[in-house]
């Protein structure tokens, strides 16, 4: 990158927030994607929309890449900038500018922190109910970019469903406000929505409002045992079927299961192929019912043990058997690939036993656990990227794995994005018209290719 | 039209479905809206996905427009084809293709009647919530193109809220499939939510899928008096910020109620500003707390009179009361101008007022009613178009409220669309870099413009 373009960026963001040293710009060359690494030219530390305004500006005209980037926890190499671009972190931006509680409305910028933005509305007896995995480290504005799914996404849905307004600096440093405050608005062509999960290739967002609903009055927490994989899966189906919508539905294999067990401690069985954890929230009266129903069907599932917090502390236990699932995985080789291959979840059955038959097929360790309401599950590949013989068998797994995936009718990425990593699969998911229509808005948007390049197609 | 293009119109769907009598011109160059009205070239029927798409490529090679059409209750001009275009109404498309009562989707044709779809789910314990006004005559296919509402969207959202899937014929006969039924999908840019309320200027929908949910167990359906129509407006918000989310939260205006009493004999009070509808629906046990709260919310702000409906038959009524608004206020003059400014709801009581106030200054009679709760109100002007002067003014009044709205933060349009009847509104409320991205999608969708022209801007 020319001196002189970095001495203008110094003047927008100050000396002390532009950083060009080589360890930092080897560290943002990376996000939470294995085998992918990228070296940008600096990275900008922005203090408020002006300045993102002015940045933008100025890389356009300069025909300079600009790839945003919030906590790097994206998963389909979505935040790894170009060689040689601009890396604009969105850390310095993490004000909550407003609760609404008229409204039901948060309004923050880009880097606020998910759990921080829970916590801030729950204190006031409301719910922001995105999850993601990465709640406790990834920011807004990647949750907006990504359209962040979570745990609690079967019962609430994702980031989509709650981003109410968004305002965006285009490529060309322009402002678009699209939504609001409002929650009926037809007036045009839908923006927000098309913006949400855009992963930084459509523009950047400044600040977005989200949607907040009362929070639940109750919870109650179950963890299900069933030694046969399968009727775990049959059991996630009948919990629906029976009109029973759990707001957490997780799944944990036998390998999951161990690795957890290893790293966490937290009493799960060994001796079983998978568990089921089951969450529903809301009125004490309802989900004393539904907590009955899910009991009962786990039951007629064959499940061996069938387990209800009975406090908070059990509880989070519980869930934290979970949480920490990626992170147990990870422990156990150097390299995790972690996929997101989604199915309508009556094909939950039929898709575990791809996933057992690739891994078989191909002789390499998957452990799958993840949002079985959802059909959404993470298969994950322990692997070493220097082992290029696995590396490439567990391609090949993942390979049957998402084409699998789209002849049932599901998808291949559930929540982590396109980015770089499943670029080679998005066209056989949307067709020709598909990746037309999606370049065409590409090309409104940003005719000269400077946003995020290289991402999704 | 040329008379070569209609044979060749015929032969793709038969001579019996192209319709090109003056009668049939006519009453096809109608919509909903007044002051409107257009003479379409032919009239064509087709019955299955293929001919629509053959209809757009013969039209897409001699640069003949087409305007999608259900049943034409679109209020803001927008199923009104260009002169000498093409009509493509979807009636006989009207299959129920798939009820999936595991994955809990419908999959539907677009000529499909809204509330025939509520039945047939409703048969089954499934629930499709979305309920525009029109709900016994309009289309599913217009309910997506418009993002149509309804008077339960304060709880439910709107029909954006549902699609999860769509087959869509693009301006050149080409099929795009968008989303599906799996419930994530972060796979490029979101098209089906883009496609939601694109007014059918992107391109035409051949099948829906929306998601379902499980019915309500039990409603509680009540009426609330309110001698001064300030307090119904605060007991709106009060009602919200208790953290209870009525399905319904209608209101009606003084004209309106009297309008509806004179037309349908419900029993409304004809000495009261305004009438509150609420509805909670649910488990018995929380719906009972849920209009507990109601009743003492409405108490508190004054309110003369409070009805529970003791059973379906009084629910019904009192539903009917607002279900006939409309109808009422149309019988009164020869034409009638319903507008849906839409503010967030905190700013539904300064609304209200802008509405009265300009009524007064216009010297225009305008009757208020609609989704209270959504911050989504119906002013509507009765009036005669043939009295150049008070429809001049009529357009004063509403310009003063669209202008209200967007200083509100609110919208020109919440559940209507722009059409062509708001179109003069929209570059006040997205500015001009809204524009440009619309027109960029446009272009990218339809470079030729055939598809619904002269729509949105």
């Amino acid at each position: 990158m020319e001196q002189s373009l970095i001495n203008e960026l110094k003047n927008i963001v100050g000396e002390q927030h532009t950083l060009t040293d080589r360890e930092s710009l080897a560290v943002y060359g990376y996000d939470s994607t294995p085998e992918l690494e990228s070296c940008p030219g600096a990275v900008l530390l922005p203090g408020c929309t002006d300045e993102i305004a002015r940045i933008m500006r100025l890389c356009h005209g300069a025909g300079v890449s600009v790839t945003a980037r919030g906590s790097g926890t994206n998963l389909s190499g979505g935040s790894i900038s170009d060689n040689r671009g601009v890396v604009l972190q969105t850390s310095r931006l993490n004000r909550i500018i407003e609760v609404d509680e008229e409204n039901l409305t948060a309004t923050v910028e880009p880097g606020v922190i998910t759990s921080v933005l829970h916590r801030e509305v729950e204190s006031r007896g409301l719910f922001y109910p995105p999850d993601p995995g990465s709640m406790n480290i990834s920011t807004m504005g990647g949750n907006v970019a990504e359209n962040s799914g979570g745990l609690r996404g079967l019962k609430y849905g994702v980031t989509a469903d709650y981003v109410m307004g968004l305002e965006t600096i285009l490529a060309d440093g322009d402002l678009l406000r699209t939504g609001g405050k409002v929650v009926k608005d037809v007036a045009g062509y839908s923006l927000s929505p098309l913006l949400v999960s855009s992963e930084g290739t459509l523009g950047i967002f400044s600040a977005i409002t989200v949607k907040l609903i009362p929070k639940p009055q109750a919870k109650i927490t179950m963890l299900a045992h069933f030694p046969v994989l399968q009727d775990a899966a049959l059991a996630v189906s009948a919990i629906i079927a029976a009109r029973v919508i759990p707001a957490t539905l997780e799944f944990l294999d036998k390998v999951t299961i161990k690795c957890v067990e290893d790293y966490a401690h937290v009493g799960l069985p060994l001796d079983v192929d998978a568990v089921l954890l089951i969450e529903v929230d809301g009125h004490p009266a309802v989900i004393a019912e539904e907590a009955a129903a899910v009991e009962g069907i786990c039951g007629k599932h064959r499940c061996s043990f069938f387990q209800t917090a009975q406090n908070a502390d059990e509880a989070l236990k519980l869930a934290t058997a979970r949480r920490t699932a990626l992170s147990a995985l990870a422990r156990l080789k150097p390299t995790t690939i972690l996929e997101d291959a989604t199915v309508p979840r009556s094909c939950i059955a039929a898709m575990l036993q791809v996933i057992q038959a690739s891994a078989k097929k191909y002789n390499v360790t998957i452990g799958t656990f993840g949002h079985a309401g959802d059909g959404n599950l993470h298969p994950t590949c322990l692997t070493d990227e220097r082992d290029k013989d696995e590396i490439r068998r567990a391609h090949a797994a993942f390979e049957e794995i998402f084409d699998a995936a789209i002849s049932m009718g599901g998808t291949i990425t559930g929540e982590h994005g396109v980015g770089l990593a499943k670029k080679k699969y998005l066209p056989r998911l949307v067709g020709e018209s598909g990746i037309r229509a999606m370049r065409g808005i590409k090309q409104a948007f940003d005719p000269k290719g400077i946003l995020n390049p290289g991402k999704i197609f």
